[in-house]
């Protein structure tokens, strides 16, 4: 009965069915020595890109790890409504300083446009790339989480009363947003053009570069420590709704930076494919100089415990930090954890005060690993 | 400092920043009057498709109803994991009878298949034609909704201990599960050509067709009564753990559906645009026929209670309600409400016996509206 049928065409009509008789239909069986286009998929046909294997067929699993990862990300489910945020709208109209104010509107501003930003290049760039399911329905969740944090975003500037439309507006005008949200812009709209044929070596490298800058540079460094001052005023006891709400966006962006990393690795081995060093410096250049505009920026005043040197240090570390991750050499050789409290503060498990607040470890299972 | 700046201009190097000078620096100022592409975003300016404004920027919205719907999709957040399906291993290997075991491997079969279109269909071909970001949002937790409802087909395949990938492969071996998959394909592949161009009117409304079966036919009229024979055996006692997850993922469907109805009437009003009647003909009847083939398959023996015939009229009926809830003509006009359980069982409000399984209404606030 399956002689006319291709899985891939969609153009010839289905055979007619033949009408209701249970007494005289076979049951249907599955008849492992059919063509191979009908067996069942072969993991082994599925690739990071430029896969083989059947779209629409979950199992059998080539990348489990990928699985692991949607399970654990769905454990760590959350949303902003359950946490508060009474205090922050005090803390910030009658406790923050001028400068703090500054830093605080314009990390929202940057967060904000750059999660939507991730959530473009998941959903518009990455998946479409990327057909073995069980990648895909990570991402899925990603695309989901990137939304959540727009959300979390939303939920902050409103509760505390920020004008919204000129906050969303910053990364317009503040050059210094604008420099970083421009790179990963070049970055997503490379790997977008309708020309682009990832079974070309040119291209393929690109999306690997494109790829491994959301992953290790965008979400891996620049978000990883873009909570940071907002930990520092959280640290003296301001702004904790706030920082609370940040500290689970970060355990969702270092799952999405790990599994970028995995990706990466396995990318580079199925494709037999080596990202040039003197793209990578220039990528790393780059992202530094943004990120010291940026950090010159946002703390033109420094704020009690944190200053603008303390960031670029950081962000130093931190790409080390993951370029060993991805296993690229170290852009930054002998760069020093300037904040050693931050690895602590992004650890949801440690840091609750079960009398101030709810309990927020409330992962249904497994642990989540922080390096 | 904003005059060489075009927020879309993303190959023009950010100003140099200024060196940090906390006395020297004016604090940032928001200039009303400075030129339209630096203001912040007119809400007026967003459009379903072809839109003008900044996709980047959240607020103000132009359709609030979305964000009520993303809002509302978290409150019904849920996972496989949280309800039991000891009892269904037990019914499938020694009450159900070969048919009933017929029915329910193939409706699990299309399902899974279907989810993962569905999730191709609105992370690969609507999300990037839809550039609002409170329509990007819903969708993105739309695409979330569809890879955890795979992951509940692959829960329910898994705990039963069924073949996986004998069930994965059934949509290419069995015509009647690839008609409807076909069909849908069809539509998805129409829109995802790289020469698509939404400018152009016959794009356009090729384009509002295939949304219009996506939101309309397949999750509103398939999807909805899709898992009608699994609730058939529900209410019979069997398989309950099953049922309650497609109850769930019912839900979600319906609001998806809610919001594609409510996507199209915008879309048609915004474009001045008409479905054409003859076009819409044509995809109920291959709806009709497709759904007419793939009923007179899973049950070639009717089960009790439940049969091809009422089957396909319950489809005729649902679809009716669909065009009405568009403002399209009735496709099936006079077609009955056959089995008038079925609202009742998709409602999960009502249906708790709390002596028998946990509480599922767990939604957080608000009510869902089943029409």
């Amino acid at each position: 009965m399956n002689a006319a049928f291709r899985f891939d065409d969609w153009d010839t009509p289905a055979p007619t069915p033949v009408a209701v008789n249970a007494e005289k239909q076979a049951k249907i069986e599955v008849d492992r020595n059919r063509p191979a286009m009908l067996a069942p998929i072969n993991a082994a046909d599925k690739r990071i890109v430029n896969g083989k294997g059947d779209i629409n067929q979950l199992a059998p699993f080539k990348y489990p790890w990928a699985w692991e990862f949607f399970l654990k990300a769905n454990r760590n489910h959350w949303t902003p409504l359950e946490i508060g945020m009474a205090q922050d709208v005090h803390d910030y109209h009658h406790k923050l300083s001028p400068a703090e104010r500054h830093v605080f509107e314009n990390v929202l501003a940057y967060l904000t446009t750059s999660d939507i930003l991730a959530m473009r290049n998941i959903g518009l760039a990455v998946m479409e790339k990327m057909s073995a399911p069980e990648l895909q329905i990570y991402q899925a969740r990603q695309v989901y989480e990137e939304a959540l944090h727009t959300w979390t975003y939303q939920h902050c500037i409103e509760s505390i009363g920020l004008d919204q439309q000129e906050i969303y507006n910053r990364y317009r005008v503040v050059p210094q947003i604008h420099g970083k949200i421009a790179l990963a812009n070049r970055q997503l709209e490379k790997v977008l053009r309708s020309d682009f044929d990832l079974t070309d070596r040119a291209n393929l490298h690109e999306f690997a570069l494109s790829y491994f800058f959301f992953a290790v540079i965008f979400e891996g460094c620049w978000f990883y420590n873009g909570f940071t001052p907002i930990f520092a005023l959280q640290r003296r006891g301001l702004m904790k709704g706030t920082a609370e709400q940040l500290q689970y966006i970060m355990r969702d962006e270092v799952l999405h930076c790990a599994f970028g990393i995995r990706v990466v690795r396995e990318l580079l081995k199925e494709e037999n494919l080596e990202l040039d060093p003197q793209a990578l410096r220039t990528l790393w250049d780059e992202a530094e100089a943004a990120e010291r505009a940026y950090a010159g920026y946002i703390l033109r005043e420094p704020i009690l415990g944190y200053n603008a040197e303390l960031h670029v240090q950081q962000f130093r570390f931190i790409a080390n930090r993951r370029a060993r991750q991805v296993g690229v050499e170290e852009p930054f050789p002998g760069a020093e954890n300037v904040l050693p409290w931050l690895d602590e503060q992004a650890n949801l498990r440690k840091e609750k005060n079960f009398f101030e607040t709810r309990v927020t470890e409330y992962q249904t299972g497994g642990a989540l690993a922080w390096e």
